[in-house]
């Protein structure tokens, strides 16, 4: 397998084990802590939850189709590219933690929720951070490039594909500030647009 | 790699993940909180966490097969078919939490065992849901298809492949009203059908 | 790829993910719960955790070896091949609560440090059937082979692929019954056997 | 695939697996225990998290350089391979472990720091150990190598590549017995200096 196809996988195994640890945030409640609830009461108790998860997975399901989109016109890589491809990691890695974060304090009242939505916000934005400069290291350096790919073609989409993602996460963190509920709707939104707006066509022949 | 390629082996690393969490439903007895009970005894008195664990692996696992099946008749992918995989994924991964669900309150008397029962076939009828939306997606798409597969028998094979699973799922939720254990068993008896009836034949040539 | 990759990938994603699931099983002594103690000293009292997480990690590395020693042999899988798998890696993934109980009960005490050896056993022994009678069901059809496989020898070799493992495993279950340290160590010796003693040459070209 | 491929594929799985089990060592702080604390005063509390959590990630990311690094060279694996494999990777599965007990105890005092310190040392100077065992397993070897790989040159590395990390580790365990601040630190600073100094160019063309 060539460098490029290894970091491919590697990055693809801990995206699928970063979307799947999505799971350990949404925890069952004890029947000795139940007292007179119901359970249903006690789940319904825990929409923020489900809210996040359903939200989290989106935007880490988003980052891997787009991560697959950028190493399509990836032929080699260098020490850089590995490196910064370690930040972009290293920030997916994060998401369960800021979603569970997201999950307990969501309703937990003005500040502390307002802490919530900007970390959770953060981390995205790191991730948006990282992710841009892997794709503008690339698209710098015709000599990285997958053969037949346009040199031209990838350099003129570094403002709209590093920009774009940078913009729209640093202002869910001015959402942030105000509610972290709709700081949550804000991010799911941009994982929806990313599904359908963003994406390259990615039909391809087998 | 392909689209397909990529998509198949981004599922089978989370169905991988999600089928091996299981084994964080199955809790060990601290020393402590034994008291005088024996370990057997305790470990007895858990049986239902076994019975949701043995069915849940089983129910991921048949999903998985299927999965292939699916994505054996695929020879691109649009953005569409994604995100129904992704809906589908979602809908997978969060059964390490009904499966805790299930386990915790299957014996929990009858209010609680009936909510955890539902939740528990509403997740798989959500998943059966995303099934089925991704098989008529693309059976109804002869450019999606893979070279040599017939669209019209693809086409042909929708009503009985999405509707079956969607009807026993269904059912599944009527039997949850009435008894959790029973519900738990009809999940498992489902997947021991799929096991071994409703397969298309899978033996093929290296 | 053919029906057995995908297979041996799946299988491959399993055991990894049951592997790396053993060091939840070490846990960490929290600062408040410590009181006089040294965290040095709390440590050392977990000797039991550490020997069960290095007998466990050594049992499914070799399972993983063993497994692709199987299907090196195989060239297709019908359903009956894809079920037994499916109950071998439903035995494997159990084994990182097996652990577990093993290291929180090793020193518990007579009846209780027996109880979780013979659950530890016994769930390596489950594991052993199934492997057992996946390579029984396989050596018997030669149309499962692959291409240049000789069924008489593959076929020859059950007693032996089969036999011995059932045997020593039921031998821990015995010795289960007198002392869990013993039957930990029992465990481990076996896996050490298998590594440098059982394995077919499994050197290859490239 | 060869055996060489699937033990890379194994090794990269569990790799994947542990670098994002990291982030069960950042834990939320629960609603109920906050008290009148905020909830950014509790996160910033928890900053040898953050610091253990980037530097593990680190260190494993450059596992997986430094692992494939040795890999491409390899052409055959025998039992004593797979073995040195297998005891490289139950040091790097422990890492988690050791990454919590860091986080948990940084600030806890000289003696259980020390203690905490030591302990997340040892654990990579055993990592650091395994991997020169394998490598000079390997390079002694020529009927192993990949075909077109110069022998001399591969034993030629042995001491470079063998000492300098046993060395590192060495001198982190004696950082470890002053402060354990610090020593995370070096930790870090080592595994910023493989990312950018030590490894061999990785370009390489698809």
């Amino acid at each position: 397998m060539s460098e490029t196809g290894r970091t491919e996988a590697f990055s693809d195994g801990v995206l699928a084990i970063a979307i799947t640890l999505l799971v350990l945030d949404l925890r069952v409640p004890l029947v000795e802590t139940l007292h007179d609830e119901s359970l249903a009461g006690a789940l319904a108790d825990k929409w923020p939850a489900y809210a996040a998860y359903v939200t989290s997975f989106l935007v880490i399901g988003i980052i891997w189709v787009n991560h697959h989109g950028v190493f399509e016109l990836v032929g080699r890589v260098d020490r850089v590219t590995l490196f910064l491809n370690l930040l972009l990691l290293m920030a997916v890695v994060a998401i369960p933690f800021t979603t569970a974060l997201m999950s307990e304090y969501l309703r937990a009242g003005d500040r502390n929720a307002r802490t919530a939505a900007l970390v959770y916000s953060f981390v995205m934005l790191a991730m948006s951070l990282a992710f841009a400069s892997l794709y503008t290291h690339v698209a710098r350096r015709p000599a990285l490039l997958a053969d037949g790919v346009d040199p031209a073609a990838v350099r003129g989409a570094i403002v709209r594909f590093s920009a774009i993602g940078l913009l729209l996460y640093l202002a869910t963190m001015v959402v942030a500030l105000f509610s972290a509920p709709w700081c949550l709707a804000a991010h799911f939104l941009i994982a929806l647009y990313y599904c359908f707006q963003q994406l390259r066509p990615v039909t391809r022949s087998r």
